[in-house]
């Protein structure tokens, strides 16, 4: 029944999704997938066709000519770029609203005064001392796959911000084998670290949706979570050493795999979203890679049950690497949109075995979970967990990056599309779950609300929502925004969540971060700043409430 | 051949040993090990009497009576204690320079003004407060069994400091079964802690060889990393939640498993040491108490092999929950010093087996370790490591807290006798490990030097240095501190490994720490500390560079 794939076949499902802007401009929803959406959420109007870049109104260049000669010094002429289209490539990243503000040539998109392109670690700090120097804002730019306004290019009370781009920061720096660390540099994106890596026999195993696009630096900004994160860890479990440049200097860390020499300073690089540092490099962990994987699902009755579930799993130290579970909604579209599967069949045959309201959860096993598997299989069984073998699990993983590529597919159609997530303690997460679902039917006329947990700790769990509804074309933004704020004040009043389990904070979820870290938090990330960043050229506006 | 415990017995053996003053008095040493001693590190001096209390010269308390009123409005003035033994009873740690000073009545121990014991969380802000308000230092107290001056009596710029008792946190507060975390008081000592969770079936696995005495606090405090870190985690990993009571308000962290808003700010909290606030609960992520626990030993030949089986174990995740190898040095003193093995002849085998220089390894697995164990032996094996049975295992689980109870003994012998410890990237361990040893050698006539794994990672490993040299009497603290400089000059200057893995920085290895985190990482601590604690009364004159 399950499919078990040899190591290059392995490496080849992680490369083989490399992005191209063809391959994402190629994927529209088959009518199937369009006639099911619109009886679930009803009616949508005619969306508005991408604006030509043409349209969209973009201010002229502030960034002076002292400024622009300071940093072609460094980079070259040619890789300080101020045309429009270059420009316009680097003004925000993936959000619902980012996209809407692309269809609209009115919306007032915010976009960097150039785009500087460093060659090496020693370029980019020489960029960040020019633009201390001159007062110019710097928003680090990696894949440009933010979902939270993390890469917008926000002036601030500068005159001009650049994009500092790292896209020639693509180098595989050293491979240390006995330590089992690799020094990535951080415009590298994933498919091309894994590709490096293979080489060797080894393997990041870090996989976000964003995998195709999203780079080192950029992970290691964000705190991200990968799909495989129940084997592989967060990315900032994987992190042993950092690099950044700084407008005090290059700043290291990472002499050990733990330390008590104080604080952990390396966690808090991590997760400072460009405000207080350029990432260069960032050391990581590698693994060898797994000379095989399994992938399978299993149907399980009832999401409460699901997630109880998951929760003995993670409790057993049972998880399997990839672990996740959808709600009943988020099953049901799966079912609805497969192409593979005999839906009423399927759904007929579940309902006999006692299936009424059908979980899929997803399982991937890499390497030699031999044993662990089989006592999860049989902690799944005791619970009446049907298998579904091994096609529901390989469905899963073709599609693993669509979910990105089908947005503008779904804006053409007039839906409105965003996901959001958080995370909680187990004890909270029926509650949060409750809560979410709750406030986003209540800001959403007729809303469709998918949800699944993709990663699970010993002590609680993410919760992944995907909500699409019809797009209101009279206020398309604050549509979305008005459900985001219900959905965001759900999770963070009470303490239930947090904000943010990997998506980060950026701009959208900066008015939650002082109710999760606290007045005296956020007083101490804004001392931190002002330590490293008197000026406050680093990412204005972003993260530091 | 390997000895497996009932549940009771587990809880037991981490109970039993729970601390008594007597307890620790009693421990001498055996004439047999007094005279092995005597043969590695030649004649000793007749060491010092410890001093009568009465002998050490204490400086009358500074703190003003406005103060005390204060404080005593806070605790009542039962909990405020000015007299000569309480404020001795708080004058430092437990390093080899600490007890030194406590045997030299013209030492010119720094002593606390007072010893305030607040009843609850609630209390240690409001005791805060008013030293904020009064400008009085704060030296937070928990077990006192720092080895690096953390818990010293620094008045820094103060006119008095208090030694912060956390004595009376020892609730508690909470037990959630299904997320599986305690929420502990931070002056729970850890038999405690043991003690009320296996009453729920649970237990923390945090077992430094300060059991008996630290606490929760401390353990948050200084990074702590226990014997059964393999399995259970660093003290930082079972963290999950924290409340500290500081200058600027109460700060409370940590509503989720795994968060991207932002840095990870506990990692900030966590190995603060007190600077920047006073934990006064913590809440930790707990565990099913194991059905069983199997302890074994194996001899493998020569230390570079035997660092090489562990890095293979930690790197194939078939570590032992708690994993120790000894170098050729440890093994022999062991040898040498156990009142149970019959040494000449269990030499006489291994020697016939290959083993011509004997490491010992000591392995303990918790629950259902089967598969993990099978192929974990099968490695060890495959490199000629000899299975020496449960015997050297239980030998090593009996004697585990044993170590810093003898170190009175070894004063009242003359002996010079400390340790140091640091961690390291695996491809730096052999270097690190030889040229610490050197330094040590160097620096000391004819010193025993033993070193140990403790703690395994998948990149790297802890290095744990036991110094045994008979005292120069005519400079003891002097003769220890060059060679700690030495040590600690051989850990940093090509940044070979950290200056602490888990004791933590305190006084002593302030030194070294801006060589380790950088002139940024050191200006972004001290601004961290100016935001909460913008006068600098919390632990004067620690950790902060």
């Amino acid at each position: 029944m399950c499919h078990t794939l040899a190591v290059n076949e392995i490496a080849d499902h992680r490369l083989r999704a490399a992005w191209t802007p063809e391959g994402a401009a190629a994927v529209h929803l088959v009518p199937k997938a369009v006639r099911w959406l619109g009886q679930r959420i009803g009616p949508c109007p005619q969306g508005a066709p991408i604006a030509p870049d043409s349209a969209i109104g973009v201010e002229p260049s502030r960034l002076g000519d002292a400024e622009a000669v300071a940093l072609a010094d460094v980079v070259g002429t040619e890789n300080v770029l101020v045309d429009r289209a270059e420009r316009l490539g680097r003004a925000g990243g993936l959000s619902y609203l980012d996209l809407l503000r692309r269809r609209d040539p009115a919306s007032g998109i915010a976009v960097p005064d150039a785009v500087v392109l460093p060659a090496d670690p020693e370029q980019v700090q020489r960029v960040v001392d020019v633009c201390a120097e001159y007062d110019v804002g710097v928003v680090p730019f990696g894949g440009g796959t933010s979902v939270v306004g993390g890469v917008t290019a926000l002036r601030g009370d500068k005159k001009a911000v650049i994009a500092l781009d790292l896209d020639r920061l693509d180098q595989l720096v050293s491979v240390d084998r006995v330590s089992r660390i690799a020094v990535l540099q951080a415009g590298m994106r994933t498919p091309d670290v894994e590709q490096r890596l293979a080489e060797h026999g080894l393997t990041l195993g870090h996989v976000p949706q964003s995998f195709e696009r999203a780079t080192i630096g950029g992970f290691a900004a964000t705190r991200s979570a990968g799909q495989e994160s129940s084997g592989y860890g967060r990315f900032e479990d994987m992190v042993t050493g950092v690099r950044l440049a700084t407008p005090s200097g290059e700043w290291r860390l990472g002499v050990a795999p733990a330390s008590a020499a104080g604080p952990d300073l390396r966690q808090l690089a991590v997760g400072s979203e460009g405000t207080l540092g350029v990432f260069t490099e960032v050391a990581v962990r590698v693994r060898e890679l797994p000379e095989k994987e399994r992938f399978e699902a299993f149907a399980i009755d009832g999401w409460e049950r699901g997630t109880t579930i998951v929760r003995h799993l993670a409790q057993r130290g049972l998880l399997a690497d990839v672990t996740r579970l959808s709600d009943v909604d988020e099953t049901d579209s799966a079912l609805a949109l497969s192409a593979n599967w005999k839906t009423t069949a399927l759904r007929r045959y579940l309902r006999a075995r006692g299936i009424a309201e059908p979980c899929l959860l997803v399982l991937g096993w890499y390497g030699n979970a031999k044993a662990r598997r089989a006592e999860a299989v049989r902690g799944l069984r005791a619970v009446g967990a049907i298998n579904l073998g091994g096609a529901p699990g390989r469905t899963w993983l073709r599609g693993r990056f669509a979910g990105p590529r089908q947005r503008d597919a779904l804006l053409d159609m007039g839906v409105c599309v965003e996901t959001l997530e958080t995370a909680a303690y187990w004890s909270n997460i029926g509650p949060l779950y409750e809560r979410v679902s709750d406030a986003l039917r209540s800001a959403l006329h007729r809303p469709l609300v998918l949800c699944h947990i993709s990663h699970a700790y010993e002590t609680g769990a993410s919760l992944y929502f995907t909500v699409l509804a019809a797009r209101d074309e009279r206020d398309p933004a604050g549509q979305w925004e008005r459900a985001k704020q219900a959905a965001s004040e759900a999770i963070t009043v009470e303490g239930l969540g947090t904000i943010s389990h990997h998506h980060a904070v950026g701009i959208d979820h900066k008015p939650y971060l002082t109710e999760e870290i606290g007045e005296i938090g956020a007083s101490v990330l804004a001392a931190a700043k002002r330590a490293v960043d008197p000026k406050g050229i680093l990412n204005p506006g972003k993260l530091v409430p």
